[in-house]
């Protein structure tokens, strides 16, 4: 394994093919890149109809018991190898959409399946302690050995958690406890009797009436605070309470960047100064501004350095947390470790939240003074699951070891390229190609969207879409030239038939 | 192995020893009653000051990354077994809080190492799938043979989680949409175009203003939904923003129950009632009641089957749901695999959640129509984590294998024997002692409290408490009469000192 690893190390640096010459020499890629998975299929593999007979009966007992209605498809996860997804029925098809964007390294990972059988593995499965009371005498080295070796620039303390909505729900938190504190004066300040009282009965003072502020299109969880800064869809939201918290409009781009720079520049500046206006006038006081460095589930939407260059100054100036949700383009997607990267801000965020590929959540912050003023005010049985801890520690030796961000950079581009060309050649279904340097994080939009997905897996591939008419590309980190040939292939046989 | 077990079972059913007896016998039940683990320390081991030398500077090691206020030692899980809790300086001290209750059958069970170091488990952790999109193909026989083989009564189904909250702000979830699905006259019924607008403000009609009634010293979790259910203490609620949510009077027992049968009935008659008026009366419509079988973050404090009935038949009549909190008590703590078996309701809760002993999260419920009417309303990317449903379903089987419901029940027998005649000898330290035929769920209240806990260590006692003056008593599932002699002999000597 590890000579293979080498060897793809090697190939790495090596000078990427002009994307012009890439789909007419998928052979000739093949076999100049050795894969990270050596036993993994050269090509996808279908036969018959997808779902197959053994899918569909599959799916029909656990229906029994379990909601179905939202099934992809039933998955053979031992049959599953590196970029690609295997069903019931024997099919095998290449991964770019990867559960939801949360796979890293690739199915069935040799370095993770030495993490899954090592002692400190089982110790955490059966032993779950209650981090915040009982954690393990490993938990400071598993910490600094594993997540915060990866922590953005500037933050060097972790809150763990256990999925992207409490991930952002405790951020949230630590925002209002934070807000308050300055409010009152400074940590040591007390509670007063009032607030003590209100809070009990969910009234203010206690229970005050502050917001988050968040952007239109949105997501960041469906739980209830974090559904309150969710904006993606209706059907995400519809019966469930929400908070009166505020919405901004996020940048609406036009497509190719380069032939409305200034078109795009003063829609940028629009959405800030909606941003200060209603950090300054909405109703309820908003604690922190919480934005997605690329809005993944409400349709891969970018916006330039310069926006979220704006965002860090305004709350700066306006005293308000900037959060940023890294859950989807977090853990080297991007073709940078963390998206926040490409902005060069002037300092860091205040928290960034993290899940999903990082197999493990929470959030990252360096001020001390987010820590809240005492004990049992962020706290909660578990927080968090040292197993997945581990893993995610497992996750970032691998993108260490094979350079795994600069391969997605590398792969990322070479791919881009070759959705630039197609988008020339079928321009009736490649609208606003976006996410250029942005690693492997790229959508555009096609009128027939679900018709292009459902017809993707009789094609050999696994793939999703965003917002209302975006195809989204979330591959793993593993994701390599020669499969995005395979990919670029595939999508443009699928654009014929459409 | 196997032998221990078989024959710690014939031991199960011989007669418990007197209470009376119990005190001074701890010798001989050691002798007559062979443990779960046969390499248990037979007494706890404590030398030197707590927390120790090492201790001390693991706890500032880890304060650099991770809060540690809320630190109570620093743990050796390698050097835990059983019912004992090793710290970092070889203190071994028999556990009964049970990292806040949620280990069931002992540190470093030797069935979970096996569930842990299966190639199932192996498969869970490093191909995690979003459970709502692609199942692993063995899915229904991991829930059918897990955690649906211990789902109460009449509810078949379940809807997997993380923990505690956000178990019960899914659930929360299901009530809201059953509620408007009922008001707007069935699933078949669209939403109107002004609901799908407004939900995109949360605002109503599509963030409907309705609400969850809990009651006064409920826990019911901390993020911003389960947290606006949560009444226990300032600490956990203040500055974060609550929804205007009602909360009734949940009874004030008093003890000896015996004594205050009459007065008792009363009280929880007059909770009842408020209960009924406040669904007919409160300004925002109550979807859902939400109740702990014994409300334990916030005391301990019980009520009588009686009570749970009237309420289960309020909410039938008033046409809102009934959700139980098993969170804490479920799972054989109480001598029942679920405390709500206590009750014998005429119908059973329309929802039941779950975490801690079971180690995963989740609800489960009995009516199809709870199922949201369609697909990705009830959704996240995790949707839980098969590698805790497996560790779960282990948990299950070392459950049956043993009895240790039956085991629970005895040994709380036995418990609250032992306590009721300590009680009697030092009634200045043991007040209220309530938990009797709740299997090990026991508690009582004591004047110093929080001296206490914080001596017990030093007697090699890892204990907990709850509410404003009461001490918890969280035992595992295979704690034994021999340890509950141990725990008594402990227990006097503490407040002996004190």
């Amino acid at each position: 394994m590890s000579s293979v690893f080498r060897v793809s190390t090697r190939l790495r640096s090596t000078v990427r093919l002009p994307a012009a010459r890439a789909l007419s020499t998928t052979a000739g890629m093949r076999a100049a890149e050795k894969s990270y998975f050596p036993n993994e299929p050269t090509a996808p593999s279908v036969s018959g109809t997808i779902p197959g007979p053994k899918n569909q009966a599959a799916a029909t007992e656990l229906d029994e018991v379990f909601d179905v209605r939202s099934l992809n498809m039933l998955t053979d996860y031992n049959q599953s190898v590196g970029n690609y997804i295997a069903d019931l029925d024997g099919n095998k098809l290449l991964d770019v959409y990867a559960q939801i964007a949360s796979i890293p390294v690739g199915y069935n990972n040799p370095h993770l399946q030495k993490v899954a059988a090592s002692p400190e593995m089982a110790c955490a499965l059966i032993n779950r302690p209650a981090l915040g009371n009982f954690p393990s005498s490993d938990w400071a080295h598993i910490l600094k050995t594993g997540a915060l070796r990866a922590a953005p620039k500037g933050l060097d303390q972790v809150f763990t958690a256990m999925a992207g909505s409490d991930a952002n729900e405790t951020a949230y938190k630590a925002a209002f406890m934070y807000y308050r504190q300055l409010q009152r004066g400074g940590p040591e300040v007390e509670f007063t009797e009032e607030e003590m009282l209100s809070t009990m009965n969910n009234q203010g003072p206690g229970s005050p009436q502050l917001s988050i502020l968040s952007f239109k299109s949105a997501f960041h969880g469906r739980l209830f605070g974090s559904l309150s800064t969710t904006r993606s869809k209706a059907i995400h939201k519809l019966d469930i309470p929400a908070f009166d918290w505020p919405q901004a409009s996020f940048p609406q781009l036009k497509y190719p960047l380069e032939d409305h720079a200034q078109e795009n520049a003063a829609e940028e500046q629009r959405c800030l100064a909606e941003v200060e206006r209603l950090i300054k006038e909405f109703h309820n006081p908003v604690a922190a501004v919480m934005v997605e460095p690329i809005q993944s589930e409400g349709g891969d939407n970018h916006a330039s350095p310069a926006f979220f260059q704006g965002l860090r100054d305004i709350t700066k100036r306006t005293k308000v947390l900037f959060i940023v949700d890294e859950v989807q383009t977090g853990v080297g997607a991007t073709g940078k470790f963390w998206a926040h990267d490409h902005w060069n801000l002037s300092s860091p965020p205040d928290m960034v939240t993290f899940s999903k590929k990082a197999q493990t959540a929470g959030y990252y912050f360096g001020n001390p003074a987010l820590r809240p003023n005492k004990p049992y005010r962020q706290f909660n049985t578990w927080m968090g699951d040292p197993a997945r801890a581990l893993v995610y520690r497992g996750i970032i030796e691998e993108v260490e070891r094979l350079g795994l961000v600069e391969n997605t950079r590398i792969t990322g581009d070479y791919l881009y390229g070759g959705l630039t060309r197609l988008s020339e050649k079928y321009p009736e279904h490649f609208q606003n190609l976006r996410g250029k340097n942005q690693g492997t994080f790229i959508a555009w939009d096609t009128p027939k969207r679900d018709q292009f997905v459902a017809k993707a897996k009789s094609f050999g591939v696994n793939i999703g879409g965003s917002g209302p008419s975006a195809i989204r590309l979330r591959p793993m980190l593993v994701f390599q030239k020669h499969h995005a040939d395979i990919l670029l292939e595939k999508i443009e046989q699928i654009v014929q038939v459409l």
